[in-house]
């Protein structure tokens, strides 16, 4: 395989790696080393560990960046770009100093906001992949994740953006809290204790501290299910970040970025509001941002 | 020493003994054999640690538990009293048969609630123990911790209670969330911080969700540090609870129950809400609970 340039997302767990030819992605490779088990001169023989067949025997090839790895604890620290501003600039990117000659590795920034103060790594990449994958699109993008954002786009820039640790705190609090106890893991789900949640949050998210550990003692005492309890803390938590995110999704077109099945949830809980979002995949936008920074 | 009885407060994580002689306590022991160490016969063995040296070479020793070994995973199950009822009631202790023949073991059981959902273990001994130490008190009893609680009490009776995750929800963002990069760790408080990010929360507690990850963005972006960092998230979950609570606290007297630091955070909130709190030592109150169960 000979690829003409490796698209790299790094995030802060995980490294995803694809081999890109003229016609799109040839392989993707993947693993564990995120930023935040490495230390800067550990970068680079992570990223060789995984593509150092692809590499040609003499010259360089390109290896553009997304994501955590331009962090300050990161390998080379690529500055955040000021909103409003495309999400992605050719001309602004981190170039990254290798020991091997072969590499030629660029790291796109990520974008900060000065008030209300606010940062992204990573997901200008997905935006400015989505733009490339739907032209013209003008209204909002949301990213649902460990650390949703919401971002305000227009006219080919994003004008504004907002993040939210939904994911995290949901992690946590069905990992770590005592809620733990009351949840199932796995897959199972209830759209009913969801719809309920959700709409019981959006409706009043000043009751949100309340509503908590009534999770755990409805379970106690009335026989509250795990897949119910676990439904119900997913719309409750997602209830919330969308309270506070209605001036951006308010009346305007959604398009959510991420991946399938968390998107889902929130294109479930948008279409209560009667918002009908589009959904695009969170690999695929970050590689169509990624790729766009070839093209002249 | 030769102690009349002994008072035991089991939590999740911590151990409390206490030799009580006629005029009131003669010493106090601890140790972290806390209920979510300890298997069901591991409770005796941890008690005994603690005591044996209290024990008379023959007949039997008092001891009077309450805190979560009553709960269904600790020691034996003392079954909820369901409110409106006092807090704890002489004839309803549960009886913890024992392999030493000198204890006589008998733990005080929680509360419910049945709508809205929620529990309480531990606490009713220190919300009895301040209608002890404040006899004829008519309001709302505040006990911050881990699981802030938040009790209705009239003419004697526990009418209602509502449980808030807010010192777990602390916990788990400071140390383990993104947050934890940008928080101090140790004492320092910066009471501007605070106050803003409380009142703050109190007014828009929809924004709550919105303002967790603006910590970690404006120790990025502008400096913020960590003692400030740490103080707004103090403010901001607290004033969430405070939001949500209004129903209890509004326009009522309320008297906390509590750690000194921690139930000083929450008289200053409500201090900014007009609101004069009276502090009682949480231990203190948990003793004095213990206690009137031991009187005719």
């Amino acid at each position: 395989m000979a690829p003409d340039w490796i698209a790299v997302d790094w995030g802060t767990s995980n490294l995803r790696v694809t081999a890109m030819g003229p016609e799109g992605p040839l392989a993707t490779r993947g693993s564990d080393q995120g930023m935040g088990q490495l230390a800067p001169d550990g970068f680079e023989p992570a990223l060789l560990a995984l593509i150092s067949d692809w590499l040609p025997a003499t010259g360089q090839m390109p290896v553009m960046v997304c994501g955590m790895a331009g962090a300050r604890q990161g390998w080379v620290e690529a500055r955040y770009r000021a909103v409003p501003c495309t999400p992605l600039d050719a001309g602004a990117l981190t170039p990254v100093p290798t020991r091997d000659p072969r590499l030629e590795v660029r790291i796109a920034p990520g974008l900060s906001q000065a008030d209300p103060a606010d940062v992204m790594r990573g997901e200008e990449t997905q935006i400015a992949g989505a733009l490339t994958l739907d032209p013209g699109f003008d209204g909002v993008i949301c990213l649902p994740g460990t650390h949703s954002k919401w971002a305000h786009v227009s006219a080919g820039e994003v004008v504004s953006f907002q993040t939210f640790l939904t994911g995290e705190l949901f992690a946590l609090l069905s990992e770590q809290s005592v809620l733990r106890h009351g949840l199932a893991g796995g897959d199972g789900f209830e759209e009913d204790a969801f719809d309920a949640a959700l709409s019981d949050a959006l409706s009043h998210p000043h009751r949100f501290a309340a509503r908590l550990f009534g999770l755990r003692a409805e379970g106690l005492l009335s026989g509250l299910t795990p897949v119910a309890a676990r439904s119900r803390l997913s719309g409750l938590l997602i209830g919330v970040e969308l309270a506070a995110a209605r001036p951006y999704w308010l009346g305007q077109p959604v398009t959510l970025v991420g991946a399938e099945k968390l998107s889902a949830l929130y294109a479930r809980a948008l279409a209560q509001q009667g918002i009908t979002a589009r959904q695009l995949s969170g690999p695929a936008s970050a590689l169509a941002g990624l790729a766009s920074l070839r093209r002249p």
